[in-house]
């Protein structure tokens, strides 16, 4: 066992704390990776307040990470030390099943096991990425090209993921009309994927704070949804919306932004369930549809796509003692455009 | 003008009665058809009681239409009288857009025009098929197969493409898992139609009542939604569950009936809001869709389709003074499968 210093949570209500968390000792399919950034994901924050369900305390969220490899198990063939990888969200799944064949471990019919509080295949609650360091099967290991900084990198890992799915899975490209709803971490991320993919890309976000960004990042267009003239002069429009919001949002207006066979696909998640008018699906044929995350293999083409278009996410780096104020501003939506936790600070 | 026998609505409060309407003089384009019989959907009902908006009375609804051709505009070249033909929910569209080139006239994005209480390209309100002449324009105008009865075809012109168009959208064929809720004049020719696909298809009625029915049609599963067992059992199954149901459903519980990318599409559209989870969707890349009816092309080829697999509707013939009664039962759900008028009887 790997005693190895990390921030966690140990209980729904109180800070993040560091601490020290147990990694075990590595298997022949092993890696061990000394972690040089950890993104913070809303995710987290939901996970560490028991927002989505009793979380098992203490707590090291975390599944946004990069690293270096620092020690392999006999049998590990895909990665040497020394390398550059990452880990997302996933470090397990069943292997057997229709989807894990696939290659969609995100939708593993036996569960797939998440980097953190999630039980793993051993038994063990998994503990996430901010820390010092992690082990993980070699199989949930991904390759970071040199072309993207570490800290840039990170986020990748699940906001990049998360939305270059959907994009892939819907078809975004050429002659495709796209739109992001808010620009935040997720967001700004399927705005620089769809522009690379070569959709006209459209901005929908709350106001129009964020506009230069927005276009700066590869947005043709940037529209305020506070304004109700926006849901006039873009209906019908989209075939695709990437909705990156996980508050409550009116889904029927978004619906009629779309154009016949559209879809609006959530990636975010809010507690509450949506309202969601059959006419408004049945009239055009639309879709309302949800997608998580990516498979690994999805994962590390993500990774490539983005070290061949120079694409990264805009990062404010953080040392680990201001995690609980990142917290805040991430609740707060202050944050351009992703906080990544410098694990170096983990040890001080 | 032609005054022709009818029944119409006065009011969106007071019984359907016998009345004359006008049809327009044969234009060159023009189709004349003596119609045998008018197929009654739950949607004449919606729409004479003004519950989908504002009627214009008064209001001879009916859009699952056949008859003979009684006689043809000048112009007209694949129609001659004496034909079998049908017309279904619509007479017309803007042939212009990009839907209408594609054969997709039913999300004409100029709106199509519906067959009744619909303000035609010259002006006109249209006036549907309760009644004993119909006057459409040939390229709205299809053929009906020698091998299917009149009466047994009226319903195929909405209840049929309506269930055809998704099945064939969303890829319902051998090796596909296909849910029906609800057994009545969509959801039978539903699973009719699934079935000689190639698909496994499972009924999911409130309760066993028309079980027999339901597996002489095609089902290979038949279950009670009244249930609860059935959720359980069925978790996860289906690639597609075609929902006929037009009140409102527990939709997250059928969400999760659905296999990974499997499809919950919508036919029916109940008036008030669906709630909807957004985890339902994203846990398994689930979509939740609408789809109204089909274009002509695919009308023509669902009719060439049920004449191949000696697929009908199941009818129950009424004389046209029934109607008011039919409309009854059909809101009771008793009827097996669909009311068909005989348009003999708006002689009477």
């Amino acid at each position: 066992m790997l005693t190895v210093n990390a921030y966690a949570a140990t209980s729904a209500t109180e800070p993040l704390a560091p601490t020290t968390i147990e990694r075990r000792d590595l298997g022949p399919h092993d890696v061990l990776i000394a972690i040089a950034y950890a993104g913070i994901c809303h995710s987290d924050i939901h996970t560490v307040r028991s927002e989505w369900g009793p979380a098992s305390y203490p707590l090291a969220p975390g599944h946004e990470i990069v690293g270096e490899v620092a020690g392999i198990g006999t049998a590990v063939t895909g990665h040497a030390v020394g390398d550059r990888v990452g880990v997302g969200c996933m470090v397990n799944s069943c292997r057997e099943c229709e989807q894990c064949r696939k290659g969609q471990e995100q939708y593993c019919l036996k569960g797939m096991i998440g980097t953190y509080d999630a039980v793993d295949l051993d038994g063990t609650v998994t503990q996430g990425g901010y820390s010092t360091h992690i082990v993980v099967n070699e199989d949930f290991v991904l390759r970071v090209p040199e072309a993207i900084p570490y800290e840039a990198a990170a986020p990748l890992l699940c906001a990049g993921i998360t939305t270059y799915s959907p994009l892939r899975h819907w078809g975004a490209g050429p002659g495709k009309q796209v739109a992001v709803v808010g620009l935040g971490g997720l967001g700004h991320m399927a705005v620089k994927l769809a522009h690379a993919m070569g959709a006209e890309v459209t901005v929908l976000s709350q106001s129009l704070k964020k506009q230069d960004d927005g276009l700066r990042m590869g947005a043709d267009h940037y529209y305020a949804t506070s304004d109700p003239a926006t849901f006039k002069t873009l209906a019908g429009t989209f075939d695709l919306i990437v909705n990156t919001v996980s508050a409550k949002v009116n889904v029927n207006a978004y619906l009629r932004l779309l154009a016949v066979d559209g879809a609006l696909v959530n990636v975010g998640a809010p507690a509450e369930p949506l309202s969601v008018h059959a006419f408004g699906l049945i009239m055009g044929r639309r879709t309302f549809a949800g997608s998580n995350i990516g498979g690994i293999k999805e994962t590390q083409e993500m990774l490539d796509f983005c070290a061949e278009h120079g694409i990264a996410s805009e990062v404010e780096v953080i040392a680990a003692d201001k995690i609980n104020d990142a917290y805040e501003r991430v609740l707060a939506s202050d944050v351009r455009y992703r906080f990544v936790i410098d694990a170096a600070t983990f040890n001080v």
